[in-house]
């Protein structure tokens, strides 16, 4: 198919709606993350695309399978059904379209699965602009409890500061980071294979009602579609693209996490790991990630913050551990500290031969070091406290 | 001091006896990690710097100091006292001499340490020009049994690959470094803040008796010296310069075996850190390093062989975790099972259709993946099994 120059720009506001019903029944006929035929969708827009299937389908054989499937679907029933279930198409040009997802534009399908949704399914009242600035917390279905807890302390600390979190509502990593961002006030929005207007997995109900009465719910599947292997590995796409950046927590070596952290990676978002004990089987793919310079370690919100740049706003200083008391000392003190031998007492000319100083500073200063809590007095002459040897 | 043009070399064997009395006299004034004077020492020799002591020590207040000290030091006792105690001075010109060692030279101290050692005092029938591919392994003493299992893992399985381990045989990591490396044949050698003759701790007395008889105990610290704070901080730069690589497994933000860490990145030897979870403080330090790319994160000793270049000899596939049962399946096979819906059973047609595929050739792919346990039939045809949702 011969793509023109004449590139797809957001349509006039007179025309988005006829856009948006070009779209919806162009979704209606595509799955989610169909590479090719959304390439040709963003490189002309839904009208054109539309028209092409209608008018000329023997041009190509993408047009001509849509044609055939174009017969198949009620776009009317599909908006009615839409508006009952309380779903809006989001398409570009309306100003919540989140532009960030077209960077998946012109990238290699992973998966066969890739390109820029023609539009994306909404159930709640978060707008998709709000999460340009927004962090994707993905991991195992299989987490250990530790890798839960990391992952809501890293959402809380990121709602705290009022970074939105994008997760997929999975068992394990995914609900642990969406209950982490509720336990604050910062928007979560859970991107679904399944229509979104579905439960899935079921367990998570209250979850999904949740988010979709007070957060968002997402998905690229038109609303009743069922959840399917393919449809997940589409979704995990979405889910690195609407986000700045995404945290990898707990993620066995081939996982949808470590796809969605692939997305990440080539659409330049940044990655981040959390590192776990080295013995259990979930952090490997993460440590891998890590020691290949794919995901950058983070350890807590305030790595991520720095990492995703809003440090000027969340200023971050280097961690140096708990003060250490050796910064009270001068240092001729410091000098002295280290001639006092660790293992036993030793007198004052004893020491000032191994710190190369006279016997008198030696003396002033262990009696500084005395009042400060360094060393003490004995029969045999000087020792180091415990606090001397932290 | 005006350093002439004419640098220190390694003595011709009729003059080695000499420039070893001359280092001996010279590592007896000196403290370890005394850099300017060792810096001395490294450019001129021994000799040449005890005739400087001896004849004009006026012209500098380092020979001046130095040479106030020499009245106080008896060489032929210590000879003899080192003799009985079965211990070598070992110095540069002997074909044990690890020469690796001098790559100190010319670097800036840390806490006022640095410089290449005048000489090494050994115990033990290990040679020192053995640890060129040798691999450091140290850490925080307030270990967690973690780290010291993950810590004597690898130990033991670079010691099957016959790599030397070296560390400081203090409590915690260095402690287990050691064990690990012993339950294999592989040599392994404590560098000691206190003279080599010495047992500090003292509850490690049987690991370092055990070394002494069979591998080796090195220090520079003359025989009979106590340990103490500054001499562990001269102990951790020789631990970094004489192995290839360093590996770090716990550590606090400061410690000890993060100067170690320092000092093996500045003379670019291998740095390496093993991960652990977030929540345990021993930990931070080594997380830091690998966030900083300081060190590269490692989980095993195949990561660390790779990392210090005996990959050749290692071979060494990427981890990619235990075979997918996935692999066994065609590529038809695949699309099908991609389009199997995850939650519930679906007809032969409606697979079809989200596969995009004819119904022959997917009720064959169907027949396959029964056979190799991916799907069931039930009455409203087909769904997965839970082979297929690993």
């Amino acid at each position: 198919m011969n793509v023109q120059p004449v590139l797809f720009q957001a349509p006039e506001p007179a025309n988005l709606d006829q856009e948006r019903r070009a779209r919806l029944t162009l979704n209606l006929i595509a799955e989610p993350g169909d590479w090719a035929f959304l390439a040709v969708a963003h490189e002309i827009g839904g009208i054109a695309m539309l028209r092409a299937i209608h008018d000329d389908p023997r041009k190509h054989e993408l047009l001509e399978a849509a044609a055939a499937r174009l017969a198949e679907v009620d776009v009317d029933r599909t908006m009615e059904e839409a508006d009952r279930l309380g779903l809006r198409f989001v398409i570009p040009g309306d100003d919540e379209w989140p532009g960030q997802v077209e960077d998946l534009y012109g990238h290699e399908p992973i998966s066969e699965r890739g390109g820029p949704p023609i539009g994306l399914w909404v159930k709640g009242p978060l707008r998709l602009d709000t999460l340009g600035e927004s962090v994707a917390i993905v991991g195992s279905r299989s987490s250990t409890s530790y890798g839960e807890s990391v992952a809501a302390d890293i959402a809380a600390q990121l709602g705290h500061a009022d970074v939105p979190i994008v997760s997929g509502a999975a068992y394990g990593i995914d609900y642990a980071a969406h209950r982490g961002a509720l336990s604050t006030r910062a928007p979560t929005v859970a991107v679904l294979a399944c229509g979104a207007d579905r439960v899935y997995p079921t367990a998570h109900r209250q979850l999904l009602d949740h988010l979709g009465r007070e957060h968002a719910v997402v998905s690229e599947a038109p609303p009743g579609h069922s959840p399917q292997r393919i449809r997940f590995l589409a979704r995990n796409r979405l889910i690195a693209a609407l986000s700045k950046g995404t945290v990898v927590v707990e993620a066995a070596y081939r996982s949808g996490a470590i796809s969605t952290v692939n997305w990440a990676a080539r659409l330049n978002r940044v990655v981040m790991g959390v590192p776990g004990p080295i013995s259990v089987a979930t952090s490997a793919g993460v440590h891998q990630l890590i020691r290949n310079h794919v995901a950058t370690l983070v350890t807590s919100g305030d790595d991520v913050l720095e990492l995703i740049g809003k440090a000027g706003e969340h200023v971050r200083d280097e961690p140096r551990g708990p003060d250490n008391p050796r910064d009270l000392l001068t240092f001729r003190e410091r000098q002295v500290l280290d001639a006092v031998p660790v293992a036993q007492s030793a007198g004052v000319d004893s020491i000032a031969v191994v710190a190369g100083l006279g016997v008198a500073p030696v003396r002033r200063a262990l009696e500084g070091l005395l009042q400060k809590g360094f060393v003490e007095r004995d029969h045999s002459g000087w020792h180091l406290t415990d606090l001397a040897m932290t």
